[in-house]
């Protein structure tokens, strides 16, 4: 297991009284044992004891050839590997589970007197997860490193009369060539009036003169998640979408500018968001600012109004205000990624955000 | 809500004295409402009691246009959705959850009282499920006649030098053509030795004369599963890879023929399987002989050595034995759906069983 990394988590149980946990999410246990394990339906826990003696149960059909650095427990199919787990566990002292461990668990391990009671806890991964660490920090940056490169490749293809759906599946296509694992969420290549839909389905629509492409678009990169929205114009830009891009713009600038460590979360977001409002476009922008980012696309810390978190050097997450009106056809988003510093940010995305006017094919 | 639907279920509810429960899995709440809700992280709750008083505690987020005969109780998301749902409990009384349901949810209800013990009960919907009522069978004969037709035009397409990816590909599109929402199941489209692998992924192999070609597909039609699989050689078949063909169709055949009322689930298990072992292939036959298939793929209630509950009428299920010599390169296997009648079964798929080898281009 990452050695730092366990320390954290045990550091923070110890912290908040809750002396042992069970972590079954598998994007947690590949952060602590660098290993993807998949187990479907079947229980996969890893236990951890502030005193040590942490195991990982597993069932025998995932075999590991590495050593993940903590003993495994192994069980079968005709076994009740929750009984298994069971046996290590401190049956007088607080359980910790992670918030999505399935009832049917759950309600086993209380009937077998796991624990002396138990409490939801895979908030405390969630929040170490949310610092990243320097291997992780550099495997932010080449991953939207590559994002840029991505988004150089899709921009031109927004002209060339392809359907959303048809850009989409050139879009995976390109992260693939660029060396990434996949796209980390559904593309969203949107035309037009569906730009101003921010739950706007991908369908068949073809880009026409004027239109505004919204392109929000990310890749895994050695398993982390890159996450980039430019919006550019088909041949030409009207007065209006100009003014709504410079808008847009400045507020993500602002966003930016906040993204320091001291302020709150919430500070980012009403950077963005006063901006807007002062411009009078305030219920046009309808979502948060953004959202945290590492191993999956959404983590732990959200950049909105209400989450008063103080940022802390390390955190990675999005600035992206948009502006969306739907009756004059016209959505504008731009997003970049920010991994605070010391004493500000850097932004991981250097791709340009002057208004990009795509010629006509 | 489907009022015979919801009935069966009150029923075994009291039957087996948990006289409220909790359902959370989309499936069955389209299975009782006729709506599917895909509410992702949030809660969505259909609280059933014995003695009425049903609610369906639901996001804001999802307005539904529909009556779906079922109170609906709204919260958003700055709410404690649990703690609504809690409103409208019988503390004093057992509280069946779902298997799945996330322990966020359960220890906040816990903590809240909503019950006065909690026990796994999807297993009671899962149970009701397994009958299909008529409307359903109807479905599943509709939706496997549509598969007969897809196997029929995917057949031809092995011998035409597509990678396994592209033949991938070519059945997701051709599931469309035949007015399907999608596949119900990654298909598996494996030439030579891949089929000999049954946990062979998709990739670039081309066939080549002399291969078997195990095809193992389904579609969702209505949104009820079909499930089929034939094995198909290109150019020529050797007489050893013949030999094994018509082994496994003999325990096909006898696996259906044991598909009957008052037979238990493990009678076609043994019945295909006595009959691959009696022919000196045991250890070849690495797999359970089916699995129950309705709204999803893989339902409650597997074709196993070791299920030994009685088949009862409007059961459906899949009899798929194969050999596997993965040093010979030889894949057999052969699957067809069963719909139990009131004294024997409806075999769903007509798809011919004959051997076929499929002309080289």
């Amino acid at each position: 297991m990452n050695e730092g990394r366990t320390q954290k988590i045990l550091k923070a149980m110890e912290e908040n009284k809750i002396p042992q946990m069970i972590i079954s999410d598998p994007v947690a246990i590949f952060y602590l044992t660098g290993k993807w394990i998949h187990p479907g339906e079947r229980m996969l826990a890893l236990y951890l004891n502030v005193k040590g003696n942490h195991k990982l149960v597993i069932n025998k059909l995932f075999p590991q050839e590495k050593d993940l650095g903590v003993e495994l427990v192994w069980y079968d199919d005709v076994e009740d590997a929750v009984e298994i787990l069971s046996r290590y566990v401190d049956k007088d002292a607080v359980m910790g589970v992670d918030k999505n461990w399935p009832a049917r668990f759950l309600l086993r391990l209380q009937e077998l007197g796991g624990g002396s009671s138990f409490v939801n806890a895979s908030w405390i991964v969630d929040q170490v997860r949310m610092i990243k660490d320097e291997e992780e920090q550099e495997l932010m940056r080449i991953s939207s490193r590559i994002n840029d490169g991505v988004m150089e490749k899709v921009i031109p293809l927004v002209a060339k009369g392809m359907t959303e759906m048809e850009l989409d599946h050139k879009v995976r296509e390109i992260y693939k060539e660029a060396g990434c694992e996949g796209v980390s969420f559904d593309p969203i290549t949107a035309y037009g009036k569906n730009g101003a839909d921010p739950h706007h389905a991908t369908d068949d629509t073809k880009g026409k003169r004027g239109d505004c492409v919204v392109i929000d678009i990310g890749g895994f990169k050695d398993n982390y998640a890159s996450d980039m929205t430019r919006t550019v114009f088909i041949g030409e830009v009207s007065d209006r979408a100009r003014e709504i891009y410079n808008i847009v713009l400045e507020a993500n600038l602002r966003g930016i500018a906040a993204a320091k460590p001291g302020n709150r979360m919430c500070d980012v977001d009403l950077a963005a968001r006063n901006y807007i409002e002062e411009k009078g476009y305030g219920q046009y922008f309808t979502h948060r600012t953004g959202h945290s980012i590492g191993l999956e696309d959404h983590e732990f810390g959200d950049v909105s109004s209400v989450n008063t978190d103080i940022i802390k050097p390390g955190q990675c997450f999005s600035v992206e205000p948009g502006i969306y009106l739907p009756e004059e056809g016209i959505g504008v988003r731009i997003e970049d990624l920010v991994l605070i510093t010391e004493d500000g940010c850097e932004v991981l995305n250097s791709f340009t955000k002057d208004l990009i006017v795509v010629p006509e094919e």
